[in-house]
């Protein structure tokens, strides 16, 4: 079995896999409706909250465009604070759906600063929409500000929109407790489910916004999944057989408990950082911010990066993922968020050490 | 097993099913790549097309999305011919997409008239793109205008949009001989294949318009699906695991031959429509026109809908599907699409007539 050292899709465990393999049923029928509610009760657990949760059948991508057309209309003044790939994305998003973008950007492997974030805030009253990555999965980056920043969000009567797509289930992420306004996750992360399925929270402070935005929008409109969902539907056909893979995942998921996945994820970042840097290399995240979900590693000077990655596969079947956009040929990721074990990550170091070695670099 | 005899999604063969179990990829790794490449040249196929189709993560109605936004800017005439529901889901995405909408609408149960359409085109001149459903799931009626349609919209330099959902793949869909534009299809009808994946074929005429087109979009930009499909991948992170089943549906299609497969669907839908009038039932489509993908039948007086499907579940274990809108309580739907033969239909046409007897039906 090959060693898929992604940051998703991650592995799927076997019984979620077959559990996607039952056979199909009627999308508006009792049998949907009944695990509707219970994946339904099941994800806000994960979220950690009472607001609504909407399972969309889509990439993650698909979730950043649904908080975008949902909640900013053209012209909103909005802050996207960015700290690689996933932020540029929301930046994306936002300039194409028309908001009048205000980008604040961080170095890559550094988290964002709150005192920038709030001077900006301060420099610019208009704004009332920010948006963030939680967990950056192109440089390793976890945020440790969101508690602090739902603060000065809503001090100014702001909406606070939180990537957590490749962090929360994997990571604590109170989505309550924190008071984050609206929250994305996807399957194919912590969720040990195949990709197919987006979730976004939304509290009363969104759906207010979300109700009174003239922002076209269908396939993605919320309110139409709020309305289906009282009757235990979507409003789309829905991607049934994934969706019966996180019904089983969800089960296994809560027999492990909560706590106890956090503290593995931890574990298990905390030994793939230490293994790294044992091998000499050195991690993009400063330290402190470093992810529990995935590593990214700099590669030492002369090390092709795509040469590695291909030698990891073909010698020791496993796979990394290398750097997006300008990270490209400078980095490689180390994913260890889902199903993964010790044994997942002890075997990832090993081949790495290997791979590394047969492409001449001597630690 | 239940007898899923449902316009979609359907029944998925056991060897489907499993192929979606097996172990997770990298979806930017050589596998996907080559899957991709596999499940494209084979969806070509099916589409009878050179065009290029793009494989999008979502439902139909995500495929719907797609050619409203990418091919209809705001301000432009558009004519939708509708002939049901899913027509009417046209006229509203035009609508909310800020197209300006000239309905044309035939009374359910009909298939839309050529003379009809080719009068408004010319009392409306400032119109150069028309959108029609082929098959219509809700009323159980195929269009069989397609070829003429596409000359008399190319005539006035036109474009036209084609939504072959649940069709294409059970029925004809000529792309390139009829010279459709862009015609759309889901995975979880004649595919086989569980929901998830949707289908959207595009020719030059239609690429040029697009290219153009200044509509925001970004989940369902055509354009960054084309663009990631050169190197094997797609924009956003894909439906792994349907894929997976996709890619072996497609196996088993060419197996059976696809002549062979539109034989099948016409044998069975007209086994269906006949076991249906012996019943003393009538449908919903004119003759002529009636579907081979669903039957939509007609509930003779004082018969309760609901109270027929809730019987025709719990004691014949056989799934119909109601009527949609203002069909709803009048109609029951009769599917028989992908993976279906003739003792699915006899055994669908017994459970029919047993739970019709159970709610008082004399016949």
């Amino acid at each position: 079995m090959t060693n898929l050292r992604i940051p998703g899709p991650t592995p799927v465990p076997e019984v979620v896999a077959q559990a996607g393999a039952a056979e199909m049923i009627n999308h508006r029928g009792p049998e949907f409706a009944a695990m509707m509610k219970r994946t339904n009760e099941g994800v806000k657990k994960v979220f950690q909250t009472a607001n609504d949760v909407m399972t969309l059948t889509s990439s993650g991508t698909g979730a950043m465009e649904a908080a975008v057309v949902n909640l900013v209309a053209a012209g909103d003044e909005v802050l996207v604070v960015s700290i690689g790939e996933f932020g540029d994305r929301l930046i994306n998003l936002v300039n194409i759906y028309g908001g009048k973008c205000t980008e604040l950007k961080f170095e890559q492997g550094v988290a964002a600063d709150l005192n920038q974030i709030e001077a900006t805030l301060k420099a610019n009253p208009g704004i009332k929409k920010v948006l963030i990555t939680h967990n950056e999965t192109s440089t390793g980056v976890t945020q440790p500000i969101l508690p602090d920043l739902a603060k000065v969000v809503h001090a100014i009567d702001g909406l606070l929109i939180v990537d957590a797509i490749s962090s929360l289930s994997s990571v604590p992420v109170k989505v309550d407790e924190w008071d984050l306004d609206v929250v994305l996750s996807g399957s194919q992360k912590g969720w040990m489910t195949a990709p197919g399925l987006a979730f976004v929270s939304m509290n009363e402070r969104a759906w207010a916004i979300a109700d009174a935005n003239k922002q076209p929008r269908f396939y993605f409109d919320l309110r139409r999944h709020q309305r289906s969902a009282v009757n235990g539907q979507t409003p789309w056909t829905p991607a049934v057989s994934v969706w019966f893979q996180l019904d089983k995942s969800l089960e296994l998921m809560f027999a492990e408990g909560m706590d106890n996945i956090y503290a593995r994820h931890h574990r298990l970042g905390q030994m793939t950082r230490n293994g790294v840097k044992a091998m000499g290399l050195q991690l993009l995240a400063t330290e402190g911010v470093e992810s529990d979900t995935v590593t990214a590693i700099r590669l030492p000077e002369g090390v092709d990066g795509e040469k590695l990655l291909q030698v990891a596969q073909d010698d020791f079947d496993t796979v990394f993922a290398g750097g997006q956009g300008s990270l490209r040929g400078k980095i490689i990721r180390f994913g260890h968020l889902g199903h993964v074990h010790e044994p997942d990550i002890e075997a990832g170091l090993e081949a790495l050490k290997g791979a590394l070695a047969k492409v001449g670099f001597k630690g």
